[in-house]
């Protein structure tokens, strides 16, 4: 398995776009993205658990009930969420789809990221349409992507490619994140495009196993979006035997969506809103799956450790705490705990207790743009990584501001 | 019933007294204190829920089995958690009290607060004891509440008188908030003293109730501390007939532990690290109590909600957002929201849609330090308040390099 270059292109027979329709004032800033399968695909899409759900997942959702899907219409700038109107909108973008590409409706799905709570026109998106179905190439993952962007600074997308049965096959992705990122069962947006062929069902399964250990993995701020969603697309144009059961292909399959969503994933936490620094919480020695999960997870989510991490403070009683309330069945007094980067590495807590160490090394430990936090429960084999960022005055800025 | 004057001291046969003893370097801010009172008294006491527990949580569990204490002895500058020797400073502590006052180890509760995870040396305690048992007084309730602050910056003390059965009563209230507040069924350190007359069990149930719609109720950064700890002692001295089961009486005396509760709860919210607003969230027409309380809370511990109210935007699609994750189960649909305070008032929200309404008024409305967001769910008869800050920059700096 090796990464390759083309984002959601990088699959055979798949072509993206984007362009500036006029959602945002901001000319040079695009907002609207298309993402197009030459064939009908296998589709599965898992969304935000927030009861507040925008329109166009509530459209989506219905979109892909019968498991396939050819296109993906996205716009940001607004969210489509809390309005009155909201479902006609995000179904007025899906019948724009057909109307400027022939792909019937029920084959698009929609999702929208913004603000919340004010009302879409659907006029831009409808003047935008013909430049956008124009625009589309096998080069367009990176217009794409940065059309979906809303408050990220980094762009963000990846592809891979492996075997499946002897067959080469790749997968695609591109992603948004930044702020309002604390993903429950689905994620802020991520797309992905494959040509290898597998059947709805074994997509949706590869699908919601992934984000356990992907996208649900990630947290910026702890608030979770009301339009999360991570969407899939599998043409089958690589020409592998379908996979229909979960066999070595699956496994290979599962791989190479692991490859891609995880760098993503990465990629969220990475640019989170104002964030200096990648935190990365790897926690091994768990005695089950889900308590590894549980404990890196509540420790990337610790404000107080997320600002220690931005002043360079090796404060790890605040990484104690974390676990402590974070509802894992864990030994206190087992835990060891040690930070590293590119600048070396150093052991804070050996069992539950604090072990004296250079003030001077640990400071120079949390310096890089990268810190990693290493847990061992010593209760077992399981392990777990979570992605965070560090607390920000700009995290604070962004946030008191945003809308005006 | 009304608000006086005192402090822990307020109520009849109670002194208290803080000094400086050597824990903190800065000679100017008192680190040790103790509560004494003169006779026997009725003691009840919820902790944190988090697994990791300070040494002192454990010795005041075992110190107040019986039901009855006489003191406590506190100190600021360190938590005395994750400690290898923790019990037996905790031990030490309460034995010095024993030593400079002859009340048994058994009947003193000990709480400490600071950074967790440096030891801690009894011997600037010991050093301390003779000045601080000298120190006691029936005006010495501001000297203890100081000398429990960390990065407080207002000291926190309420009482009230109220009848009981014709006997006039009182209680009253010390606590110490700041940072890593986000109490779970207990809270940051608060220590309350009441002279009416009330058996243990009925003291512990009053306590227990009280707190599911104070401290419990109160979020700072999301992070619940190691050390939380609400004490109560109830010495008898105001001679009413001693209160043994749930009657008229029993709910004069939760009134009046509300009243204090409630204020030590909002002290606690306003003075959050780095705060400018007190933001008070209260949810009415709720179909039950819980539900409430789990949107009220869920609102007030958003980053991006607190994000908003520290620059007065009145971005009210992410208080729907926290409802919509909280986990409460409501109809988003019914859901109308306001902002209000001293400046005005503002409806932002009707029905889960937004209404048109004037920015120049909105940031006229969350301009001032204290905010009131008002969610009705209108579902049912039930409401709850729940206190939080905004999170601002200074949030970020006090916790960038707290231990350094």
């Amino acid at each position: 398995m090796q990464y390759i270059a083309g984002g959601v292109c990088a699959p055979k027979g798949f072509k993206a776009a984007g362009v500036h329709c006029g959602i945002r004032r901001n000319r040079s800033k695009y907002d609207l993205a298309l993402i197009v399968s030459d064939e009908l695909a296998s589709a599965a899409a898992v969304y935000t658990q927030n009861l507040v759900k925008g329109a166009p997942i509530l459209v989506t959702q219905k979109h892909l009930e019968n498991g396939y899907a050819r296109a993906v219409i996205v716009n940001s700038g607004n969210a489509n969420t809390c309005n009155a109107n909201g479902i006609e909108i995000a179904e007025g973008m899906c019948a724009l789809v057909r109307e400027y590409t022939g792909i019937r409706e029920e084959d698009v799905a929609v999702a929208s990221t913004g603000v919340i709570g004010q009302p879409l026109s659907l006029q831009p998106i409808s003047d935008g349409m013909q430049s956008l179905v124009d625009a589309l190439s096998a080069d367009g993952s990176v217009d794409a992507a940065n059309a979906i962007m809303t408050t990220d600074t980094l762009l963000k997308q990846f592809a891979v490619e492996f075997e499946v049965d002897g067959v080469l096959c790749s997968i695609g992705g591109i992603a948004k994140g930044s702020g309002m990122i604390h993903p429950n069962m689905a994620t802020m947006l991520a797309f992905l495009t494959t040509d290898c062929a597998i059947s709805p069902e074994m997509l949706r399964e590869a699908l919601l196993e992934d984000v356990q250990d992907s996208f649900n993995m990630v947290s910026v701020d702890g608030d979770t979006s009301t339009n999360d969603m991570a969407l899939i697309l599998a043409n089958g144009l690589a020409g592998n035997t379908p996979i229909e059961k979960k066999n070595a292909d699956y496994a290979a399959f599962r791989a190479g969506l692991r490859a891609v969503t995880q760098m993503l994933a990465r990629a969220i936490a990475k640019d989170g809103e104002g964030a200096t620094k990648l935190i990365v919480s790897k926690v091994v020695g768990a005695k089950d799956k889900q308590t590894a999960r549980t404990v890196a997870k509540s420790v990337i989510c610790s404000n107080l450790f997320k600002a220690a991490m931005f002043g360079a403070d090796a404060n790890w009683g605040r990484v104690l705490c974390a676990i402590g309330y974070s509802g894992a069945d864990v030994d206190v007094n087992k835990i060891d705990v040690s930070f590293s980067s590119e600048a070396g590495s150093i052991a804070v807590c050996s069992n539950g207790v604090g072990i004296p160490f250079s003030e001077e090394m640990a400071s120079k430990v949390l310096a890089p743009s990268e810190i990693r936090v290493l847990i061992d429960l010593c209760d077992g084999g399981e392990e777990a990584t979570a992605w965070g960022c560090d607390l920000t005055y700009d995290y604070v800025k962004i946030n008191g501001d945003y809308r005006t």
